[in-house]
């Protein structure tokens, strides 16, 4: 076999087959494959595309270049969900408690923030002392025991994709569908996991920008997780505006205890009872979406969600107390208000402006390698739809000594006002549901 | 500048520019840009194709990055010809004297075969004592005192071709338009020449096989040639069937004192004199190709170009006596011919994989770093359109220990032997003439 005829046949639009794919991303890993036919490879993949069996293929040969975690022993569908990223998305903090809360384990290995999007890993760590570099085993122990373990990806899960993604990172290939769904999938079927449910974000701060490339993404995405015989199911959810009412990593856990306590944003609690109906269902604790509602909604307002979260923070050595004490968040030691040029409605909320906003305050990184600052971000007051006076508060930003004149501009440039007799519709939430 | 843009830009379809292809090609050969970002970037070529600006700002790049001969003190207009690869192509060897004895200067760079097609270079060491591998500076005093020099490519010439080029070969991204035609003309132009003629190749023992590729190879080559203000003519010309009487390292240089003695196959005479009028217009030797055509054929006829070729010969270390005793040269030790299994007409002989019999009795190479034995080839005795009797010979090859039943096996795949009353034309042996 020859890295060669391999790229010369996925160049042609060929289908390259498993044992092909396994010969270029071992050789990849072995040195074999340089790295150099191995980018122009993934450029004919761009062009060319992959078939469900091809991406297929690719998935399990990146999941299985590393460690795949073994959960059979644990009784129980063990269910996760993975969202495709957004802004002010924490949807896992509330929900992976209140799932585990009814009785179907999470084991989540999670993403840190890159860009405009924050990660579920940096607003963990904002809780004092929670840790996410747990072993495999005490994530095991953890999915046992507590029925949540929440960590980062270790050197063990899927270097291969480590590897492609390093390569796809400097040669723009990394806006490939196929590829991007085998990075997602590879990483997160090493979790030990017996069903997904997806959140593919669709909108102006989601890397899919248009329903079309979400709904391929989706598709994609189901198609592996139902050729690795995973149960699966796809949400495509709007994020036409950032979720909830804050944007940053200590405030996002702020928002997410107000969800565990029965409270919080309308939308933040939809997303965390529909996605978790759906874990449920998954996960045989729910016959159907109206009972896993019922049960999610009821974790939530019974406070047993909340016990959950305590427990999974104690047990990831951080500091509980912030669930009664939230003044032992970081926070930040400034605000400044952005308010409304002009009176009018917001018609638009650019998303992806407000994460870059957030990042410039800190809140983000613009390279894997760069820290965060926990303390930082946006209060958001206004969302699309909404009427305001000129000089009225839309946003507030929580803040240190860095970014503000460059987040407000952003912030400037991301919402704009309209006339309120101009008919205006608001983006529904929930967009598309694609079975596996 | 990064070369992620660079990379992006192509991809997308856009058009890169001359400072952008320059940062490229110089940061691979500095390293500041990485191998693995060129293939990326070279596929993407292959996919969306390069502007003939783009292209010629490539061959400039490749050309600057290493030596370009300055012949400007030579008095005359120095002309070169390059074809793109045929089996049997033995006309630089007669033309360039030709030529030269015309009063036009010749300075010919040029390459060793690879695969089914034969290289200059290793025909004239077939010389005893012929060298190719003189210095520039040598090169340049022949260029001026004999009127010709026929050398190969030195390090010095184009090294960031050389780069590319062993990155296309091992990706895949060999075979495309734009990157073969800056390739050629990148070391081409490097010779210090002031006109090119092209002898585009075309039919089954050419790279291209259609007239459609090998137009567009014409035409992006003479665009090059013409945005490098160099004058050029393009001419294609069939390579449905071998060129002339033999095929093979000696047995071509003879076949070439054939036509420098004023006789040789019709069609090796025919490309040498209509190649060479080419030359003699564009080096302001002749006012039309008929006056050219006329000179050429005169110089063939006088001795004119054999005298000139015997001071080649002798100014590159070569015996010179081989053009009066041909038994200088190397010859092969046995002779085995291959005959016709029925009666017919010759309809097709796939001069390709007459080339690769060529190659398997060890008269071409496989690999850049493979030798050649000088004395093995074919004389092919029937062409196409020839009516021939079962069991006679259609070719006899000069063969030494190896590669014999191969080459047969080849050969009976390439003849097919129809039945003479099937009406067949014979392709033309000149396709199209592309003018810059």
């Amino acid at each position: 076999m020859r890295a060669y005829d391999i790229i010369q046949k996925k160049r042609d639009g060929g289908v390259v087959t498993e044992p092909e794919l396994k010969f270029l991303v071992g050789g990849l890993l072995s040195g074999e494959v340089k790295d150099y036919q191995l980018t122009a490879f993934l450029m004919a993949v761009y062009f060319r595309g992959m078939s469900d069996d091809e991406v297929v293929a690719l998935t399990s040969t990146m999941l299985h270049s590393g460690t795949v975690v073994d959960l059979t022993e644990i009784p129980g569908v063990k269910v996760d969900k993975h969202s495709t990223g957004g802004v002010g998305d924490k949807i896992s903090l509330p929900l992976a408690p209140a799932v585990a809360a009814c009785g179907v384990p999470v084991p989540m290995i999670s993403g840190r923030g890159l860009g405009h999007t924050g990660g579920t890993l940096d607003k963990l760590e904002s809780i004092p002392g929670f840790r996410v570099d747990l072993s495999l085993d005490d994530y095991r122990r953890l999915v046992r025991d507590v029925g949540c373990c929440l960590i980062g990806q270790t050197k063990e899960v899927a270097p291969a994709d480590k590897k492609l993604y390093a390569l796809r990172d400097v040669t723009a290939t990394v806006d490939c569908i196929p590829l991007i769904s085998g990075s997602i999938l590879s990483k997160k079927l090493a979790e030990g996991i017996d069903g997904l449910v997806l959140d593919v974000k669709v909108g102006s701060g989601a890397f899919m920008k248009t329903r079309e490339q979400a709904t391929t993404l989706a598709r994609t995405m189901v198609a592996i997780c139902a050729g690795m015989r995973k149960s699966v199911v796809a949400r495509l959810t709007s994020m036409e505006q950032p979720i909830g009412q804050y944007v940053g990593n200590a405030l996002e856990v702020m928002e997410s205890l107000d969800v565990l306590e029965g409270k919080g944003p309308a939308d933040t609690v939809a997303l965390t009872v529909e996605l978790g109906a759906e874990m449920l269902v998954l996960g045989r604790a729910a016959k159907d979406l109206d009972e896993g509602r019922a049960k999610i909604a009821r974790s939530l307002q019974d406070g047993s969600a909340r016990e959950k979260f305590g427990q999974i923070i104690a047990a990831q050595h951080g500091d509980r107390r912030v669930l009664d004490d939230r003044s032992r968040l970081p926070s930040a030691p400034k605000k400044t208000d952005f308010t409304a040029a002009r009176a009018g409605r917001v018609v638009a909320a650019d998303s992806e402006a407000v994460g870059v906003a957030s990042l410039l305050l800190g809140g983000g990184r613009l390279r894997a390698e760069d820290g965060v600052d926990p303390r930082v971000g946006l209060q958001i007051h206004a969302r699309l739809g909404d009427v305001v006076a000129a000089g009225q508060p839309i946003a507030t930003l929580h803040h240190a000594d860095r970014g503000v004149e460059d987040a407000l501009a952003r912030l400037h440039k991301a919402y704009v006002i309209d006339d309120p007799a101009t008919p205006f519709a608001v983006p529904a939430l929930f967009v598309d549901r694609i079975a596996g």
